[in-house]
């Protein structure tokens, strides 16, 4: 965030209090942890939520998209924008319904988008977008020529405002609940990558590199 | 949807409109594999998108929270709501960094909110949603007492709008390119569960339900 990190009635976090972050570390650990990142915009008064893939440069938020896209070309536009990323790491079982939770860790990140138009500023953001969704990609396939750089539009986003939520704890009932017959306790959940498939036409003699096998956020 | 489902400027895939589905039964077989949503609202102009549980009950989806979250208070004004389930299925790694792609499979859903509060009426629809977040659980866990209902809010959207949109493919590389030394196919990521860990508290003669031991999307 370009200034300190100020809590306002946009990003204070007022359900729950408790479960509220706002130091950069614990948010952007959050964001850097994720591939995809929900988009809220507004048109014409109407909210929309679309996923898309994020890297975190800094301060910023990096964008990519086709320079077609009406998500891409409305961020753009400079008009504000709220991106939140989602991890989901437990289903909390407790012994009466109503204390029934889910352990997880959220970021909500406020600020407005800014087009990158010189070509060499945005050879180096795809680079770095690569690098941050599968690390060793970019030295080892293609870089994109002209025709497609100018094919795809990249955003930056000045985080403005951020705020993290993060729930990691146990069961939580009532003590006059606590004799009652029924199982409590937790369910975790985990993203897990592979095995690696690899593409028809490859040919034999070209092995998974250690990049893709080992992969993992 | 209470009505066939109309394509719209609001719910046309623009960009990739192959990808695109209007469906149904396409776009309900996305949200019930999904425990959580992203909502998106807007409040004086801001766009906010804020991760929660979600659970379908037809065409309708509901949502649940405390009756004290700003988000439930204002989501139960009817104002306009867009909720988005997304599933990220792998990583396209294409020998070009331009075609590098995600396969995964997303639904929007555009609807206005409407709280219940009848109090019969929000202890079936809780029992609606455990039985689609958990199935088996409300019938092994102490059901909710009237102050523990009345401190929960339950708000039915029904679905007015909606489109999903999908990736399920392999590499798309360009044919001049086939043959560069990269390593080429997809990356497929996948969410399990488990094991379970037993609340501290619980005695150790209540075993692990099969419903948890098997629980799956």
């Amino acid at each position: 965030m370009h200034t300190p990190n100020p809590k306002s009635k946009k990003n204070t976090v007022v359900r729950l209090p408790e479960r509220g972050h706002y130091d950069r570390e614990t948010i952007y650990q959050i964001v850097d942890e994720a591939l995809i990142g929900h988009v809220g915009f507004v048109i014409d008064g109407q909210p929309m939520v679309i996923p898309t893939l994020i890297a975190r440069d800094g301060d910023n938020l990096l964008l990519h998209g086709s320079s077609a896209s009406r998500m891409m070309r409305h961020i753009a536009t400079g008009e504000p924008v709220c991106i939140t990323v989602t991890h989901t790491d437990a289903l909390v079982l407790a012994r009466s319904a109503f204390h029934h939770s889910v352990n997880y860790r959220s970021a909500m990140l406020f600020g407005k988008g800014d087009k990158i138009e010189d070509l060499e500023e945005k050879m180096r953001l795809t680079a770095l977008f690569m690098e941050r969704l599968i690390p060793q990609r970019w030295d080892d396939s293609r870089i994109p020529n002209e025709k497609e750089l100018k094919a795809t539009m990249i955003v930056r986003i000045a985080i403005e405002q951020a705020s993290a939520k993060i729930r990691n704890a146990g069961v939580k009932d009532d003590q006059e609940d606590l004799d009652l017959p029924y199982w409590a306790g937790i369910l975790p959940l985990q993203t897990v990558y592979g095995p690696p498939i690899k593409d028809e036409a490859l040919p034999d003699h070209i092995p998974v590199p250690d990049y893709v096998l080992s992969y993992g956020r």
